[in-house]
């Protein structure tokens, strides 16, 4: 039957928006705001892309005014009273507040600040610049538009029943990967791919997948804020490198370089009471970090394991809390980096049983398009946004993959001396 | 948005109706009953329902309530003012209608007969009793309906994703057959599915799937009707086993048995102009057939190869063509016994080049979902109707697969004399 009254309102959109939600971002991104607007307000911050897949020239294949379009149109989401209300009803195992009033009324009046855009050898640099609270909201949302766009322009054009077949196709593929995971005895696997997601629709169709392949608790929820309130599962998400990283580049010597990442975990323990307490180790290389941990990091409910190879980064946790006296079957491992189903299975073959194993899928759930059309047109890249600088300080990341590493060359050497950084193995990054 | 009306609308369907016209039938149960029409208008014909995968208790699994509702609904049906306009529509090479002012005014004011439906040992005997040209309408919404309720009755209770996962998985497996027909020189094909589909929307689909991945001329179009005049494609058909049945049960004594296959073929070329001369020579074995042969037979277009092995009865008919001094490579073959996608390579491989081939597919092209729930249980099955007698003589088939023959044994053993038909190689009927 037709909606007249749709159809007519249809008509008014001027653009399909990608973003259409300040809520369509991940999880950690807000529990990081709230800890950088409580301790750092003034920090500035500038986040920068980068694309590692240089073969793909992106400006090549997405237009700039339809980029700039999308920009535009996240720059003018506000926060709804029903997202409102769902952020502030988000609390620890039934009390206590995840997000305080502080942040909640300080995201009531945020707008995404202001973008740059050039285009230099295919590639856009797109870069944000201003308070590192805001700033830092660009990441997730600047990622998903240029990979959707992305996606958008490789499809342009294709028959109707062509694309009904290619989502077949995408959709059994991640139907045989979650009955697959089916197999895996106490499962625990959460969808962390909403920056690398092939398009919000299927990010939020995954998500479904996985909550009626799996169900709870196997399928642990969504780092994705706006699927988590929509579907009714749990948003998930902690920190990530970008706090050692602005910690590290704001520290006046090298003595305060060294305890940066120390410093990190001890502002979240306070400001989260004792929750979400997970470890990210390897921004100066996981191996220095631990060794040189002060004994309550063995405390902490876990650790994620996100650049080295992930058995040896497994063994290494394991051997870590061992080391401290510490049980690792009470101690979760969560392994987040370029997972799919045949290295989920690798890993828990290895570790189930020995520890607590999470997992965080990413590209590899929301974006396995690989193959499906010619010359890999659809495959994931490796595109990134990361922190550039700090009040003018640039930033640095070693990581355990010297293929993840940034920051300028003699900053790079004086982080590798500071930390004790040695030879690394480069491992191919594949998203 | 909210399209009120329709959701209100919605809650007044009493069932959701499986065939909802009188056009959602085989084109060539029109092209025949506008002959019986014509020239047999007071014959009588008992049509019924056999399921030769007797392994399927096709009773346990379809509620008979649920039958009776669909088949009820079916005889509700009329024909549609725009259904009426596009059977007159359809004509020969541009001129000469197909189906001439005396049948369509006769179908304008048809129903389906009354049906007889009793449950014997898991099966249903659904028999339909009347004058031929009525009961004739029968055969494929019946098949339908009963294929479609079983589909449903497997399905239902899955979740949503599992469901669009299930077609997801069929989708693809349609499309990767697609995408191999393509490869095949000078393909001509059609839908022929109608009958052992999956489910009305189900064929729709496969359909506009080979349109869009086939296109003209390489699809030819759909035995279908309603769907040929949705998705505008050709209707096609000509003829089947029941003519040459009911022609040879009417048979007063054995010369006439023995002539009855031609005396169809006689009718039938006067009633069409020439036009849809295809043969279907294998009612009563198609050596017998071809050999005793009036020499005009090898004037028609082309044979139709519905039992033999393909190969097998490729070869024979351009031996026939060649015996009676025909290029083989002006004639057409057209195959339609349970193909599948490597059959059909199978036979364009041995005779592309050497005389036209159409494919008529069927169950594989719109039911194909083998393997997709457990135990089978959403496999095609082989469930036929069939005329069983005409003014109470019963009809026989012998085919060229034993497996095929029908009738009761002394008749057999009477037609197998009088066609000369010796042994048969047995063939398993896949669908």
């Amino acid at each position: 039957m037709l909606d007249l009254a749709k159809r007519v309102y249809d008509h008014s959109f001027r653009i399909d928006p990608i973003v259409r939600s300040l809520l369509d971002t991940d999880f950690y991104k807000l529990l990081m705001a709230q800890t950088i607007l409580r301790r750092h307000p003034q920090v500035s911050a500038t986040f920068g892309i980068t694309n590692r897949t240089a073969r793909v020239r992106i400006a090549d294949e997405v237009d700039e005014g339809l980029l700039r379009e999308q920009l535009d149109h996240a720059r003018s989401l506000r926060l709804s009273k029903g997202e409102v209300t769902w952020l502030r009803g988000n609390v620890f195992r039934g009390q206590g507040r995840i997000l305080g009033p502080e942040f909640v009324s300080w995201f009531e009046n945020f707008r995404l600040p202001e973008y740059e855009l050039a285009t230099r050898d295919g590639q856009y640099e797109l870069t944000f610049h201003g308070p590192w609270v805001e700033t830092t909201m660009w990441e997730v949302p600047a990622l998903a538009i240029l990979n959707e766009l992305r996606a958008r322009s490789v499809l342009r054009g294709l028959g109707k029943l062509t694309l009904q077949v290619l989502y077949a196709r995408a959709m059994t593929r991640v139907w045989e990967k979650i009955e697959r995971l089916q197999r895996l005895p106490d499962l625990s696997i959460a969808d962390f791919g909403t920056r690398r997601r092939h398009g919000f629709l299927w990010q939020d169709w995954c998500v479904q997948a996985m909550a009626e392949g799996l169900g709870e608790p196997r399928f642990l929820g969504t780092s994705n804020c706006l699927i988590a309130a929509r579907r009714e599962v749990e948003p998930v998400g902690t920190n990530a490198h970008e706090l050692p990283m602005v910690y590290a580049a704001l520290a006046p010597d090298d003595a305060a370089l060294a305890h940066a990442p120390y410093a990190v975990l001890g502002d979240w323990q306070e400001d989260y009471a004792g929750n979400l307490r997970i470890v990210l180790p390897d921004t100066y290389g996981t191996t220095g970090f631990l060794a040189n941990a002060p004994d309550w990091v063995a405390d902490w409910t876990g650790i994620r394991i996100d650049s080295k190879d992930p058995i040896e980064g497994g063994e290494e946790a394991i051997r870590f809390w061992q080391d401290h006296g510490r049980d690792p079957r009470d101690k979760l491992a969560i392994f987040s980096d370029g997972l799919d189903i045949a290295e989920i299975e690798r890993i828990h073959a290895r570790f189930h049983g020995r520890m607590r194993i999470g997992y965080g899928w990413g590209t590899l759930l929301t974006n396995d398009f690989r193959g499906l059309m010619p010359d890999g047109r659809l495959d994931p890249i490796s595109v990134v946004c990361k922190v550039m600088d700090a009040n003018g300080h640039p930033t640095v990341k070693l990581s355990d993959n010297p293929t993840k590493a940034q920051g300028p060359s003699d900053e790079v050497a004086r982080y590798r001396r500071v930390f004790g950084v040695g030879d690394q193995a480069t491992m191919p990054v594949v998203v």
